[in-house]
């Protein structure tokens, strides 16, 4: 059977990034694997920890992407919202599920199995559990709507598993070249390749280091061979203008 | 005059964001930025380089909030699109900048002002420029959107010329009183805390380091006094748990 296009959507929950106290980078990891299954991430969105907000994304999220991930707000404490309103959101009621409760007696003594912890074996009436090897608290799946911790460390080892789960959707091949040639002298020629490669998409990113700065151009396409093809042509036009062109 | 609350969105325009292959952080740095003049950030939207993508979002938010801010596409390539997407979202028409024009033909001689940068002084007919101290072609403001190109370093600069010119909002007062206890063990403190201080807000967010976890409580308000209360009951409470609070 061919590969069907898979398309996805993150919804990152949380007030703490949007004033700034905290630099996401969930959304640029799950991006990532997503890339290397051929799942495309058509768009994320950063919203703050607000009830209505969440139901409203998360449900227009679901209806128009293969698959949604969130991250963020379903710890213990009060502010951890996400679970209820995404719950709501798809006309469930919240209850204690006993494999979450039972993986969290087996974690904590009596005594430490505090209520605001266990308020994180509340979940929506059917979904299924996402294993959480480090802190234990699962996460969740809800039809197509994937619920993570927004721990970093927990959300990878979580994403990690569910990339695992996926179909797989039709992969891109990618080249990059990377050139000290800057955009404004090279960007007439990227132009006429892209129109000559007309099935790829060339991206043209410019980047500043420290004592240096060039550009990186990015062949994204679903045949290798005339990603290869045009990779090469590149390559050879940035050498004959002496723009020390590397490729990765 | 009683300052008002105001509000911002965020779009970051770009293709290599989605794929994963750069990490985003303009958005951290302007959260920060309006966080300081008491301008919240409301919500942040990832998107593609794709023309009625960008002109939808844009003008939904232009409506929605005091300020828009936007990152990326904007530079002399065949894939920046979003000066073009921008100036239609306002139903104007491109034109060329007379003031950017000279601004490029001054840096650049004859031979490398190409056409490919002097795309990037095709502006919206009514719009004021941006000055872009580094590579010198402009942003620009059209009603409340502010339109920056995706490079960090010129993007934070303009973002902190602009920051200047802004109405400042009210600002809050911001307090962070870390720990060592986990969430699970002071969660049901910190709801009873944050119904008592009902007029701020209270966030709690686990850390992982390398040897160490904890939890980083912030208390944020609109008055000083009762942000500085309510740090003091929460760090006394905390000491008396042992959990080694600090204050910042």
């Amino acid at each position: 059977m061919k590969k069907q296009r898979k398309s996805s959507g993150i919804v990152i929950i949380g007030n703490e990034i949007l004033s700034g106290k905290t630099l996401e980078t969930n959304s640029n990891y799950m991006c990532n694997q997503l890339f290397n299954i051929g799942v495309e991430c058509e768009e994320i969105k950063i919203i703050k920890d607000n009830k209505l907000k969440i139901i409203e994304t998360v449900r227009r999220f679901s209806k128009k992407f293969s698959y949604v991930f969130t991250s963020g707000g379903i710890g213990p404490t009060h502010d951890d919202i996400t679970t209820a309103a995404i719950t709501e959101a798809f006309n469930q009621k919240l209850c204690l599920n006993e494999e979450a409760k039972k993986r969290l007696e087996k974690h904590y003594s009596d005594d430490v199995l505090t209520k605001a912890r266990l308020k994180m074996a509340y979940l929506p009436e059917k979904c299924r559990l996402i294993d959480n090897p480090v802190s234990i608290a699962p996460g969740f799946v809800i039809k197509n709507v994937y619920v993570l911790p927004g721990v970093p460390k927990i959300f990878q080892i979580m994403a990690n598993e569910i990339i695992k789960s996926l179909d797989e959707g039709k992969r891109y091949y990618k080249k990059t070249v990377s050139t000290k040639l800057s955009e404004g002298i090279i960007g007439g020629y990227i132009e006429k390749i892209q129109k000559k490669f007309h099935s790829l998409e060339i991206g043209s990113y410019p980047y500043f280091k420290k004592n240096s700065f060039g550009v990186s151009l990015v062949i994204k396409g679903e045949e290798e061979k005339i990603v290869a093809e045009a990779t090469n042509e590149i390559f050879s036009f940035i050498e004959s203008k002496k723009g020390s062109p590397k490729i990765f």
